[in-house]
């Protein structure tokens, strides 16, 4: 009959209008709570520079929680991946509150932390408790956890079609399938929306200036993805490194964000003493010195510095996730690079912002829908130029483990494919 | 070594930055070409509605043209896709200026063709003469034809980024693979640089209004959409169905565009002596109209008579492809909806104009970029929607019938699979 394929959709549709409205309310709802929460967990840290003494009892209070009562959500956003790839167990519906909890936790003391592993796993874990209501089967689940982390993605960030191909996109590096995309794309619309009917706003950025293309600034675009994919890889690379040696040196899972606490605390404490005025600089989530980016040229050291305070924190233990962190190393290198690069120094910013992350999480395309959600169009093709080539260069790395390779950047990458 | 993957691609990135340069500049020069005498035609046949007389015998003479010279180039578009698919032989280079002569003798006598098709197609050929020079293997080539299709797209419609997603995208339904990804934005981007430096410029469309989100909005995107998807189903279906008709009736195929010319003159001539002021409305790419659609309430009758004219004058073999009048299908529907849709004329014309094209060659990210490079990253949440339920509501069907079906938009659509 003509009218099959419309007829047998009507019902998928309806089903999925339903079931996603639920999730992006949900996730939302979630989203707009946590953003609140961890303002003014930011904003009290902010004032009071003595919350960071609390590094190491903080810490061993996460390692504590998670070892003792959240085994079976530690993974985090590595565990939605999995789930996906392997479905096995529905996600507990604590991993929402203690990652919200503990994510707060290490922002009250100065970690340098993101939010979205803490919105992607509230928005996965929450979507996923409705297969306790309706009985999913497998195929329906992995549609269920996309639509989850798309809609923590999309509310945490007020980017709602970069969370739609974020969900589709991290689930594999190289390859997008389109087997959720309406799911997908509803959620994220709607929990972006009840975010903001929570009258919780995000944080606007501006690129000033956006000049012409030209042969020079193509080829310019292109040496600074070179750099902001380097960046990446050594970000995540930097990182499981540090989580790995840990490991390796202490076998009792909640005394490594407490030592990992120590070890930041007496850093912090020395940059006080040396430099006062940069003692906060690399804490928390650091939205000002990413808005300073847009507008001044920051020195290298900035994104140096914050790729080894992130990659320590989170590292180490601490919880948030890594992707508002990988904003300031790209906006801040960006801004830098300006030394060197004659591009605009909000473009730059721009570029890194994004790229970075790009080469991180192996999402070129979300990537380049968020500079435009976030930047408007008329810097796309800048932005798309350094994404693409940062997703290319930071290697066979990233920054999630579960994540696998669907179709190699290079053939003669595979031998360098990770462990 | 750390920076092995990096050394890898640097000999790859410097190989396909010197590709690309001339894959962008050879398609971009020729889509230049292409768009200055197809004003140039467009132009002469409005001025001169007596030309529609030679309908017939241009037909004539496309369709001996292709048979006795083109036997190896005249699957077009779908003939780049068999040998993405399966490669065997080089595309020959008189694919470009077949098409381009072809396409050119179709607008002068009026025939409602597009110009992506005209566009991809030299791109594609231009590109894989390269084939002969560097001796490519069948990776590369590969990657030689989606450079070349994402130049051609690109420069032809002035949208680097649509362009590059398209030639990736194209090739599967329902599934995108990064492996090209590089080479086809640097081709895309230079196509269209190249393409503006020649002074050819692309028409600029507007949406005046976009009101904010809410619940009944989304909704109503989506009734929209469902519009779209049906519309891009109908045509794609009537105008395999007309090639199939004559194919089965008219065993020599000079003949088909021939008779086709007859009766699209005598319906013209009796639209004509009905309503004059009609008679030349569905001829060409209509881009009167599409601006129209965006001001002011279109009829239903013209998004219909549309379908119906294109789909037979592409259907019996009259060259150019079928995008520029899915834009007008889609944008002069949108315009209608706004009837019974409460949503604005222009918002929904925009939404029309991407997503019935979305529809028909199920390249739904392609065509949400393309809306938010045409019409700014305002609208990108109601074109998303509409783009996205089109591509799932046109089913099984599509305008290329060498597109292989990566995912299934929905597993039980499997039955309804393509012959």
């Amino acid at each position: 009959m003509l009218f099959s394929p419309q007829i047998i959709l009507s019902g998928y549709l309806f089903k999925w209008i339903f079931l996603c409205l639920i999730i992006g309310t949900m996730a939302g709802t979630a989203s707009a709570g946590f953003l609140l929460s961890l303002n003014w967990v930011t904003d009290w840290r902010e004032q009071h520079f003595w919350l960071i003494l609390f590094l190491p009892v903080i810490g061993l209070l996460i390692g504590l929680l998670y070892h003792y009562y959240g085994q079976d959500v530690t993974k985090g956003n590595n565990q939605l991946l999995e789930e996906f790839h392997n479905p096995k167990n529905i996600i507990p519906f604590k991993m929402a509150p203690m990652i919200w909890l503990s994510t707060i936790l290490t922002h009250l003391v100065g970690g340098s932390a993101g939010r979205e592993g803490t919105a992607v796993q509230m928005g996965g874990s929450l979507a996923d408790q409705l297969t306790h209501l309706f009985k999913f089967k497998p195929r329906d689940r992995k549609v269920i956890l996309i639509a989850g982390i798309a809609a923590g993605f999309a509310s945490v960030f007020g980017t709602p079609l970069a969370g739609t191909i974020f969900g589709l996109e991290v689930l594999l590096v190289g390859q997008l399938s389109y087997a959720a995309i309406l799911p997908a794309l509803l959620s994220a619309v709607i929990a972006d929306q009840t975010c903001k009917a929570w009258n919780v706003g995000h944080t606007h950025y501006h690129i000033d200036l956006i000049p012409g293309l030209s042969a020079p600034a193509i080829l310019w675009c292109v040496l600074a993805g070179i750099f902001f994919g380097i960046t990446a890889m050594l970000f995540s690379k930097l990182m499981h490194k540090i989580a790995a040696f840990f490991k390796a040196k202490v076998a009792y899972a909640p005394l490594r964000p407490f030592y990992g606490g120590i070890i930041l605390l007496m850093v912090i404490g020395f940059m006080h003493w040396l430099v006062p005025a940069y003692s906060t600089r690399y804490l928390g989530l650091g939205i000002p010195v990413i808005l300073e980016s847009f507008k001044q040229q920051q020195a290298f050291i900035d994104f140096a510095t914050k790729v080894l305070f992130t990659a320590f924190t989170v590292g180490v233990g601490f919880k948030g996730g890594e992707v508002t962190p990988l904003f300031f190393i790209g906006a801040t290198l960006g801004s830098a690079l300006s030394l060197i690069i004659p591009l605009p120094i909000g473009l730059l910013a721009g570029m890194g912002f994004v790229s970075v992350f790009s080469g991180a999480a192996n999402t070129p395309l979300a990537c380049i829908v968020m500079g435009i959600e976030l930047f408007g169009a008329e810097s796309s093709v800048y932005i798309a130029i350094a994404c693409i080539v940062a997703f290319l260069f930071s290697g066979n790395s990233g920054i999630y483990s579960a994540q696998p390779i669907g179709t190699e950047k290079h053939i003669l990458l595979k031998r360098y494919y990770r462990k």
